[in-house]
């Protein structure tokens, strides 16, 4: 299959400058370094810093596992935007590392990941269409609706990253 | 290149479920059919009937251009979630006709879209990595977020359509 690096490249260099502008905001706005990444879209969703993990974690898991490779393993202790930025900048240098040709004959892997509790096993194309993608633009999106929804001036054309 | 029809595919079907429970949500609680459709995330968002319809938009648009066809133009005066759901319907029938083989050679297709006054103009891969499908899960998730922060009871599993 092709390789799903690209996406994972161009959204996650996208979200680390729009944590560049909520940098801006939190400094402007004199808002403490740990707040911003506390803040909440609906009380029963998840934190934004945790957002940005599971984003990243969908990304690199993603790569690592339709390449055949063990994921690494990251220590989920993010608590300012400028570790978020950290650890984006990680995973970017991970999946970079993974060439095209590591992805040929990746449809023919079966893909086990847990998801809380579970351990779910899907083929690799049901992975990648239903769950890997969706997860991570879902996570992304979360990131942006957080910071929109809470002052940040952002819009559209920073999460395209055009 | 490789078809993007099973993103969308999976996605809009997990979309058109997830109206399911918004209608039911709707007739509970006596809600008058136009106005979950025009609830909104933050003011200056887009309200829901229209991120249904810029999702299904970006999934027949994405499907056709990377194909080479003509992009199936769709009137966009949904008011009720009923018509959200034929709108979804009418997309996966349209993207259901496009073999896989008619996205052979499409890395060097240039696409050129529309974007409110501006054309764009992109080479392939870019404007499938970095517009097409962030754009597409973009307004997925919006439509998820709107509803779920409307009272409708939806969880992950209900996006991700596990």
């Amino acid at each position: 299959m092709q390789s799903p690096v690209p996406f994972f490249t161009h959204s996650l260099t996208a979200l680390s400058k729009i944590l560049d502008k909520a940098e801006a905001h939190e400094a402007a706005k004199k808002i403490k370094p740990e707040v911003i990444p506390q803040l909440r879209l609906i009380a029963d969703m998840l934190p934004l810093w945790r957002q940005v993990t599971i984003a990243t974690d969908h990304a690199k898991g993603a790569s690592a596992r339709l390449a055949g490779l063990d994921v690494p393993s990251f220590a989920d202790s993010e608590t300012t935007l400028a570790e978020l930025k950290d650890r984006i900048a990680k995973t970017l240098e991970f999946i970079a590392t993974i060439p095209e040709a590591a992805f040929e004959g990746a449809e023919a892997r079966s893909i086990t990941v847990k998801a809380g509790p579970r351990e779910l096993t899907f083929p690799a194309a049901q992975y990648y269409h239903g769950y890997a993608i969706p997860n991570f633009y879902f996570h992304m999106t979360t990131c942006y609706a957080i910071l929109r929804a809470n002052g940040v001036e952002i819009g559209k054309t920073d999460f395209l990253g055009a």
